[in-house]
């Protein structure tokens, strides 16, 4: 994965550098930063490049949950820095600040860190601070959290779907209903993240309803928690008996499409092989 | 990975079974069949966990190009059994007669099995067959295409995304449109699938036009052919510059939403960090 291909900053100026000089920290330090997916958890669900990346970095980065999920061992003799939940901009910095040290960094992720991680936040802030040219990123990328939920609840994934973040954070929330309304008309499989939280209760009823409305009452939901994780807990409900209440930040929702089935326990969403080869299909069962 | 929470078809008797009894098959036989993501190709992305269920498999089954993917290593002694593109329904239908006969069978998939992957299809076909309380099917899952494409890219999947095939063998085209162009309106960004074939020639171009018309001539798209693969491609284009005629189904398109930023080569979705938190950032660069 390593290769001049996969490597970043080195090909062109900035674009506004010119623009935003006095934001801008020219100089001759160059550093290398790694943006690593540790995937959902599970030490036998962790890609080998991943692996590497870390072993061969002197400083680790990444917020405390995810520090946790790597193997102490490979830790050792490094310099690690982990802060709390809201700490995203900080941990970025502090790896960027790193890189620029000459010191091989990683920041890790839980899952793919492209995908509601920390990759795009490391690339914003160096478009900020002008240093494109000074810090050579690399994503490697991991399993994410939706894949591995989708493989415990069957294969709800086959056909066309949605993902889409109930954190109103830093989304209004007008946008991201008016997303989950689209997804649901198209028959979109719908995914969601972040579904719930301490301060954020009301959200995930309000989009069940949508649900109910859109899709009608008994559309199978696959509700993940701690996907490959410690305490991993894996269900499937009709949505009208879904609890909001059982649901906490650490579960994925996988809201099936019109098509959708669960079939002992599993749930599918079919690609269409049986409508259209079903009756060719001659298969013998010993 | 393995374990009984994540084991399918032991619970419960299989809901049609009793309607169906001509086309069932009763007995007393039982099998596992894991059905296994490799994960784009590169034996750096390969989870530890898809490389033990082939090492312990008996049987290996998969499309020629995928078993090729896998280290002739791996594959010694085991019976192996690889068909050609369109041979999916037969290479289930051989894996679950191996499951059956006592064999240890894993069934391989490129990236993610669940993701327009053969997991769907195993479940579907051992429904049909009401081997739900014979075969015990696990999934592990795999970095998906769309994730290696957009590790490479940068990081374009950092907000809510939608993604689609275009392959109209088993999807009617106008769903398929009607999913675009509601993925597009939400501001969705938008992943591509299987966009072009020898036989399916003028989807794309149409996909593209319906981009510029809702999104503008400008928006970016990232085109990688053969994901951390031999023959990796990755480029990024404004959509009015690609060329429909240079991509081919083993290519993956991601189509920004509004706010999609090319920076020095990379395509960054922000998730709105730097509007909430901008003035506040304070960075110290040597």
């Amino acid at each position: 994965m390593r290769g001049s291909s996969n490597s970043w900053g080195k090909r062109r100026k900035p674009d506004s550098a010119q623009t935003k000089v006095q934001q801008c920290h020219p100089g001759s330090g160059t550093g290398r930063l790694s943006i690593v997916g540790l995937g959902p958890g599970s030490l036998d669900l962790l890609a080998p490049a991943a692996r590497k990346a870390i072993a061969l970095a002197r400083v680790v980065v990444g917020y405390r949950g995810y520090i946790g999920l790597v193997e102490p061992e490979l830790l050792k003799g490094k310099e690690v820095f982990s802060t709390g939940m809201r700490g995203e901009v900080e941990r970025c910095h502090k790896a960027i600040e790193k890189a620029l040290q000459g010191l091989d960094t990683v920041i890790v992720s839980g899952g793919d860190p492209g995908i509601y991680g920390m990759a795009g936040l490391v690339l914003e802030l160096i478009k900020r601070e002008c240093l494109e040219e000074r810090v050579e990123v690399e994503v490697i990328p991991g399993i994410p959290a939706l894949v591995a939920a989708a493989s415990l609840l069957g294969a709800p994934l086959m056909h066309d779907f949605s993902v889409v973040s109930l954190s109103d954070l830093l989304t209004p929330w007008d946008l991201i209903l008016k997303r989950i309304k689209a997804a649901l008309k198209a028959d979109f499989v719908l995914v969601i993240y972040n579904p719930r939280s301490r301060k954020r209760r009301w959200q995930l009823e309000a989009v069940l309803r949508e649900v109910e409305m859109i899709r009608g009452s008994s559309v199978p939901v696959g509700i993940v928690r701690n996907a490959a994780r410690d305490g991993q807990e894996v269900r499937i409900q009709d949505v009208k008996d879904v609890d909001p209440g059982s649901v906490d930040m650490l579960t994925i929702l996988i809201i099936g499409n019109s098509q959708t089935q669960v079939v002992a326990n599993k749930m599918v969403t079919p690609r269409g092989y049986m409508e259209k080869y079903g009756d060719k299909i001659e298969m013998e069962v010993k």
